[in-house]
């Protein structure tokens, strides 16, 4: 699965003839060599790929030796002997006359520094590389995340039922976070539960905020799972025994528009087509459509290729995983939003989420 | 305070005759304005201050219009007015040439595209700007990280009582992580629980590990608390009731050099100094130093200036908040680590994380 992946990058060094490629994001470390580190933000590893070697830089907090495994050569950073040290010792070995970098992940200073220290070597921004081949999942990508979907599905059915008026929104997003750990796995992002008027703030942050459970209120739960690396990710709605009959009505309208837009999938050639549908027929009924997109591709991170927006009308692709997720917002009254998680295998798209969206009620 | 800051990276921009800064990192937008969006790698906000007003360029999921408040005038970033669209007019408004951005943080795929859409204006790349402002923390900062240190010794006595022989390293960080979040706090970090060999790898990752606590385990109990956004961090060793006597004689070593140390901080000018110290007192009992540096600033990110460390002497401050944690590790049999956060009160370190280092016994 490893091999496929770094056969795959030496196939594209080889067509645009270049010698090496420099990975610094701590997602696409992880997706081309299994490798990751404690945190995802402090570069504590890099790879490097060439025709002959995947070396993987990185440190004595994470091993112990320069030992080279089946699928990668280790290169120990430490005092004197920095990346820049290391990728200059590579690029000597292997006579490398250019190497490609992630333009979308590599900073300014850091490219500078390359620059300095890297004089004979052109170096070539490429943008999203990694990003286009996470793109499209592979049978065991597929499979971690219709598993972190299971997982959700789990979760919310042991939470919802425990929702209570008086309750605050942090206690239940609390829950929904315990639940997950308690269990062995992780949240996917800050699970958001946001009551009646924060409901209506697309990304509402729960940490920060003070609402409180009514016997009317409209509760917007949106998290997702992470099981061995990678996410899911759902939104679903709980309703008071009290709240106002207008409220069902908006649910019903969206919870056939999302239901449309899923079977819609099958007929389309870009996820701009599914955009487009979900707003005209929002428009249709006199709702003016949300400040979103339609929808997002979701693997080891939460936010990936494709994007489901009108205005890139990225493609529709076999092995994609989407989510669709339609919202309607009312500016400081309620908001609702409907989503799933989907797999796309062949045209059609398979739901991974597969919890009821039908109006849930709590006691 | 965020008036304070903003005035004084006026007073910046005035010495180096620039006419504005473009803030793109999501700690230093909320460092100067207060204002956090849900993810912090999202790019959800940038903030521009130029010497009459400070833009925030967000999108409708977090503000509803464009309004000014006290502070900042917002620009909603939305289809077709993306952010370079909002810089430009910003630029041709207040007749801006030059704009300072932050190079350690704007990726070259952002630099690139801002080229290309402000030709007329000088891109001034600057290193740890705001880096170096946070460096030197404000009366309200200390106390907010005095706070979390006070938080996270009261988690460290609840949870430590708990630990049992049988019980998983994941179990025990669960209950500090549970703990925090029940009483309203978040971790500063993913703790790190680790025990016996697991505890001679310095970055650990408790998540991913199968550590079992024996009554001979030698477990390092490493994490902080995050209050009101500000960190703190400390590391603490318990024992099983069977612990060879060596750990123990090894920890009376280490605890006598980290005092010292502490106390040290007094008399020197440079935290070099302190790295070395540490070093050079291990070394004096045949020891092998540790792998990492002795230690780190604290803020709003768990690693901040300065670093505590022989290559880099960085200057001591008042004002600096620091960690000072060296360790002594026996490669796959066990390893120390004791941790402290510090505040640099005049010429001396005040101890914040105020939990007693001598070895805690587990039943």
């Amino acid at each position: 699965m490893l091999l496929k992946r770094i056969a795959k990058l030496r196939r594209f060094l080889k067509e645009e003839k270049v010698d090496a490629v420099l990975i610094s994001n701590f997602y696409n470390v992880l997706y081309l060599t299994g490798f990751k580190t404690l945190t995802t933000d402090e570069r504590e590893a890099f790879a490097v790929v060439t025709q002959q070697t995947v070396y993987l830089l990185t440190d004595a907090r994470y091993v112990s030796d320069e030992s080279q495994n089946s699928l990668y050569a280790i290169k120990l950073v430490g005092p004197g002997r920095n990346m820049l040290f290391h990728l200059a010792e590579i690029i000597k070995k292997e006579s490398v006359k250019a190497i490609v970098f992630e333009a979308e992940d590599m900073t300014f200073l850091e490219y500078q520094r390359l620059q300095k220290s890297l004089k004979a070597v052109s170096l070539i921004p490429k943008n999203h590389l990694l990003m286009a081949f996470r793109e499209i999942k592979d049978q065991d990508e597929i499979e971690k995340i219709h598993e972190a979907s299971r997982v959700a599905d789990r979760c919310l059915a042991a939470i919802a039922k425990t929702i209570r008026v008086g309750q605050t929104e942090k206690e239940i997003a609390f829950r929904l976070e315990f639940w997950l750990k308690k269990n062995g796995y992780e949240t996917a992002f800050a699970p958001i539960v946001a009551a009646d008027g924060n409901a209506s703030v697309p990304h509402y942050d729960t940490r920060l905020g003070y609402g409180i459970i009514k016997d009317s209120s409209v509760i917007l739960i949106d998290f997702g799972a992470k099981v061995n690396d990678y996410l899911s990710d759902m939104t679903r709605m709980v309703y008071g025994q009290k709240v106002a009959p207008a409220v069902l009505k908006d649910h019903r309208l969206l919870q056939t528009i999302q239901e449309e837009a899923v079977n819609k999938v099958a007929a389309v050639k870009n996820w701009g087509e599914i955009d487009s549908f979900c707003r005209q027929a929002l428009q249709k009924e006199q709702i003016v459509p949300y400040s979103h997109s339609t929808g997002h591709g979701v693997g080891l991170e939460i936010h990936e290729l494709p994007k489901v927006y009108q205005t890139l009308p990225d493609r529709k692709n076999n092995g994609q995983i989407v989510t669709i997720e339609p919202g309607i917002y009312y500016p400081g009254r309620y908001g609702l939003r409907i989503e799933d998680t989907l797999a796309i295998v062949g045209e059609k798209a398979q739901r991974l989420t597969a919890f009821p969206k039908a109006p849930l009620a709590f006691s």
